[in-house]
């Protein structure tokens, strides 16, 4: 893994897009003691749709007065793909949600796409989970955390009544990334 | 107001503190159409205790490859304040629990104290919405968004049935203020 890890993960606001870097974050550096940056910026578009979270994460204390150089970004919608999508770095990789995301952008990056939101709704029967389902594909495509690290964190955040449903939809992150390499 | 305004909550993990800044940043944002970054930079002193998320709040889009000023600081543990108070510019604020930090560092800034766990414990019944009491405070020493704005921006967050508790926290925050000032 390179010595700094960037993950941009961008959709609509109310996604739980800044719960799933939190959680990134958290797997990161409370779980493996390494270093994080969790950030989002919001200008007055904010007020629109598209919403985004970032986080860095590295093996030393990260300077992060740096330009971002996005090595892996997700889009659960069309608008953040659009917007969201530049600045992924040549070689990075681009995961959409394959419902709302009609048209990725095209780039020098690679793209997966995966039904996430409909795999909330039809498999783990809450869409309120698609974040999980997401960040577990996200660390399932990078490795940029161990798969416990990320599955030890999401636990860590969420009430006891609810622990098994994320847990499925961590883990249905895996599947579908795992079915997406062998198809 | 400044051009670029700071502001660092610190406290214990699960404290809410981040929850605190995003409400900030969006009431900065969504709510006054101003631009805002919010942070939290975790190392392997996370797995520790303190804990601190960061605001920074201006008119124009934030260049946030900056050095860290901080106008103002909220420490709600002697912990967080030996750690986060470092780095307050002259003239700034400190605010810190009353009860928990007994010796606030010294430093070319204010100190504030309010005792604002009692008050979530006492006052609302509920030590969970310290966070929102401390929001509320730090928004009326400082001025960064309008009051009405803030609590636009918490009601957003918070599920119907906890609205009126969360009313009730942020505006103790205000009227702590306004006893410090009269004392």
């Amino acid at each position: 893994m390179a010595e700094r890890y960037e993950i941009r993960f961008s959709g609509a606001g109310g996604q739980g897009l800044i719960t799933a870097g939190i959680i990134l974050a958290e797997a990161a550096s409370i779980i493996e003691g390494r270093h994080a940056v969790q950030s989002q910026s919001y200008g007055p578009e904010a007020r629109g749709g598209a919403s985004k979270s970032e986080v860095i994460i590295g093996e030393d204390p990260i300077d992060y007065p740096k330009a971002t150089i996005v090595d892996a970004c997700l889009a659960m919608t069309q608008e953040a793909a659009d917007k969201y999508a530049v600045g992924i770095k040549p070689g990075g990789l681009l995961l959409v949600d394959t419902d709302f995301v009609k048209n990725p952008p095209k780039g020098d990056y690679t793209i997966y796409d995966i039904p996430i939101m409909r795999t909330a709704k039809l498999e783990v029967g809450r869409e309120i989970v698609a974040n999980v389902i997401a960040l577990g594909a996200m660390i399932a495509l990078t490795d940029v955390v161990k798969r416990e690290s990320g599955l030890q964190a999401v636990l860590a955040k969420v009430p006891e009544a609810f622990i098994e449903l994320n847990k499925k939809a961590y883990n249905l992150g895996f599947e579908k990334v795992k079915e997406l390499m062998a198809g």
